[in-house]
């Protein structure tokens, strides 16, 4: 199966510490990385992963708090000075572009690419990017201000030739891709040999979520159904979560408790305060409520 | 003798590398840390540094490339975050102001503390702050945009006095501060003791320029003659002089000639290119021309 996996590149969340970077991720499906969010200190962080700046095509930004977002700049302005020539993509509020442009106009004079944003509605389920491969669909999230998740899906996969029966059937290559579609194939003599005969089932089409920042969000449960990793902000500890209401985020035991009602396989909790020297606490809180929960962590690679 | 120090928190040049930081580093004097150049991540550094947020109240900006500026939109925020109530002092070319009010409106709603903007003209001399203490005056460089270093000064210390000697003469605690300054004392009967006989030399005054990004700028030598400690850009090597040139930058060796013909006591260098694994070449052509030389590097403190 083609590479699906989320590379963790920030996890901390507004306060800077020496443990955790702002928040940014790379998600890597095959060749392509789509970047979401892009705090300060990202385009460092990506060169520490060794991740290839030219394959990012793509930045999808949750909402617009600096930690999500003031690494943009810096980025843009890289791309720039390593001569790229492919438009990057922006997929954010559209209040980015308002504050963005006049630095670019100033900072990145005379660069050899493109910058283009793509105004997103946070309020609505929207799939915002979609490729032969996969979509990305918005999920509307509760924050302080606008502020929206996403969901990366992929596409349903083509089923798997049988080898020895495509050979026993003498089927020509030309008629093989209808086979992958779930075709059956009929013989020179009229003879119709049923698709499951020769074919196996398709690779499962694999999903994703990001979800940061929000409150508990009951409403995206049926979104996130059954989907195999979901990111979910857990800034605060139970002793906090006072907190957490007051500043619209969410406790670990919170972010579990989505988790379980929607029946995702893994969760990886991130966007974590300041306030805490180690996030063990989150860990223990959530696993209680949702065992297979793990804690993500600065170049953490988590593979779907 | 009060601290003097230079602590670099970054010394790399645009393009960021696993190993060097964008510009910016804390000279602190006393208890006052003043901060030069603020690129990406500076925030980050300072925590590493375990260095006081609330003690830095001036930030000086070379110029407005990105990675001497890009970190004050975040370093801002997070001070906002931590409930600073001291302004903020901000010395740079207009232009940063226009640039950055739109953000700080949009990302700093509601922050308790004012950021206040001093207009810089690069092509001067202008001594554009200063204290009971220090002054801090700008050194006219030549980049592409406008640009200029900062030579910090100590003022003249006051004088020294013998403890015997004013015990010896009986002299009245209200008239010790008049010979620090240098007067000579009478005594009650009319007697004149002169000066250096109850007071010994002050504290040398010591000082320190900072130069980048530049070409090399003979006409800087009067200016910084003699100093302490010189930082100047380094960013290239010998063999990529004609590179220098063209991006307005020096070579090791330039700046050591600088250094040299500028008599100061100690030279580092610092802006060193993405294209070096590392400077023990820049290093070596530098120390060729002026022994006293050594390489800046990130987390180091200099003593002056």
């Amino acid at each position: 199966m083609e590479q699906f996996e989320v590379h963790i590149l920030g996890c901390g969340s507004a306060l800077p510490t020496a443990r955790h970077n702002s928040s940014s991720q790379i998600v890597r499906i095959g060749n392509e990385l789509l970047m979401i969010d892009c705090g300060e200190g990202t385009q460092l962080q990506i060169r520490k992963a060794h991740q290839h700046f030219s394959r990012i095509n793509h930045v999808f930004i949750s909402h617009l708090h600096g930690d999500h977002c003031f690494g943009l700049i810096g980025m843009i302005s890289t791309f720039g000075l390593l001569g790229r020539t492919m438009p990057l993509h922006i997929y954010a509020h559209k209040t980015l572009q308002t504050l963005l442009t006049p630095q670019l106009q100033y900072f990145c004079k005379g660069m050899k690419y493109e910058v283009i944003f793509h105004d997103i509605n946070p309020d609505e389920q929207q799939t915002i990017y979609e490729n032969n491969n996969i979509s990305v669909t918005t999920i509307p999230l509760n924050h302080r201000i606008p502020c929206c998740g996403f969901l990366i899906s992929e596409k349903p996969k083509k089923r798997h030739i049988i080898a020895d029966m495509v050979e026993f059937y003498k089927i020509p290559i030309y008629a093989r891709p209808k086979l992958r579609e779930g075709e059956d194939y009929t013989t020179p003599d009229g003879e119709t040999i049923p698709n499951e005969r020769l074919t196996t089932a398709p690779d499962p089409s694999r999903s994703y979520a990001y979800c940061s920042d929000t409150k508990p969000m009951p409403e995206i449960i049926s979104q996130i159904a059954n989907i195999d990793l979901l990111y979910h902000e857990a800034t605060f500890a139970n002793k906090d979560k006072s907190r957490a209401e007051e500043t619209y985020h969410s406790t670990a035991a919170q972010a579990a408790t989505i988790a379980n009602e929607a029946k995702v396989k893994r969760l990886v909790i991130g966007h974590f305060s300041s306030r805490y020297d180690n996030e063990e606490t989150l860990l223990a809180e959530a696993c209680e409520i949702f065992p297979a929960t793990e804690l993500a962590s600065e170049n953490k690679t988590i593979k779907i």
